[in-house]
């Protein structure tokens, strides 16, 4: 499910325990997301928008959106982190910026400064649909790291 | 699903509108979400922790915490707009304030400021567990009416 | 002008230090304004909307409004730590909800969920005129301790 | 005081509206506030870290810095408004990121989604000290259109 074709800049240690992160939230499944790149301090995920993931005019929901961008920004956060560290979201706010309509989600997360004690991160999440890709959610907000 | 047996002070039309926009919502049905409580400005919904809606150390995914307290504020607001109107969430932000370990998630959403062109919401959302309930998350976050 | 009636219930060396570090801070002192009350978890700010604390239209300027719940947010923390430590604003949200037309603003900060790593604080800001007092934002932000 | 000598794309009428606003703004003399550079959805605001503008360890206040990104956020967004018409604030959210230690801030906004109703703007905040540049601040919100 996490092919990750791209982690090439990442220690094998550090991509290991991010795609296991990754596999054990039964959230990601649910949702269908994949974890599809990984790079150090930026991380993709995508998601098809899935019929059980709809809002009530058939869009994305927007905690598919959420899901993917906070998710995208945690895993970013955590390919910084010494192998002993999780991390968890302290805050997360999500500027919703046009429907969420097509066939799937995309979302880019990237640590904008990291710090021992907290790493603020932002995610940019694009709708599909055929071809186009549209932007409809930017997020900003701040991971703590914690004692695996 | 949606019994709402609180709703005494609302019309019928307002609280079938909003029943019908949450049934219309598959997101909700994933999550095995309900809606327990509509009264003039305040909306509850409360979900089952689902194997399915976990992070990594099987406490509720942040995302199922968003997706609770965003639609309790949504059909907080929807209940004081006029028939022919949606709300739609136009930004939302979430501080997590500790684990959401236990049974289910409660999420209140209210008004704090009702207006013509945004209203802006409050949500807490608890972990319950056992016959404890434990803050989990609040959040604020601004509804847009638009046109049915 | 920190006269602090209310402030019984602090102990004297949290209330000092509190004071002398509101004191020390010259944007307060620009913006005329005082600390009326705290108690454990709590604070009260208020300032006068002077002539050269407005906005375009004559209104108070969002910065005053954001300056007093900010601080009132991390003076309600303050009094929650330790003799050694200050607290620093890591992130904070403010939603504006009315003009902050009048006399003077007063902003309430309280702390809803304490924490040794942060503290996630909420304010509310009042503009009074006259005898009235209109509530004109709601703030949500997250407090870290720092060493002194 | 506002110079701008970069507002080469704007029409000379835009450019005048955004100069007025600014001008009329008391806050942002009293912070001794310049606004530097203006393009279509963009602007550039610069401050000197006054005496008058501190917190208690000396370092910039954080009313200055969000006064300057918040500022510089809505007005990039004038810049794309017709000639009827301002912006309100109506929610914003910084995340600090490192102390605001130097002699002066520079914020810059801009316009990452114009629209009818709400337009999202992002501004950076960043401290110069020397020759030096640091990033101190983020934000992310939301300006609403009214009518002059």
């Amino acid at each position: 499910m996490s092919s990750m074709p791209d982690s090439t800049h990442l220690s094998d240690s550090v991509a290991d325990r991010v795609r296991r992160s990754f596999d054990a939230q039964s959230m990601m499944k649910t949702l269908g997301a994949s974890l599809e790149h990984l790079a150090p301090g930026t991380c993709r995920i995508t998601a098809p928008i899935l019929p059980g993931s709809r809002q009530q005019q058939g869009f994305a929901h927007a905690a598919l959106t959420f899901a993917l961008g906070d998710s995208a920004s945690g895993y970013a956060a955590l390919t910084l982190m010494p192998d002993d560290s999780e991390v968890v979201t302290t805050e997360m706010k999500i500027n919703l910026l046009a429907p969420a309509q097509g066939d799937r989600l995309v979302a880019e997360g990237r640590v904008i400064k990291p710090g021992r004690r907290l790493l603020v991160t932002q995610a940019t999440v694009w709708a599909e649909a055929g071809g186009e890709r549209r932007q409809v959610a930017v997020l900003l907000g701040s991971m703590m790291p914690v004692p695996l």
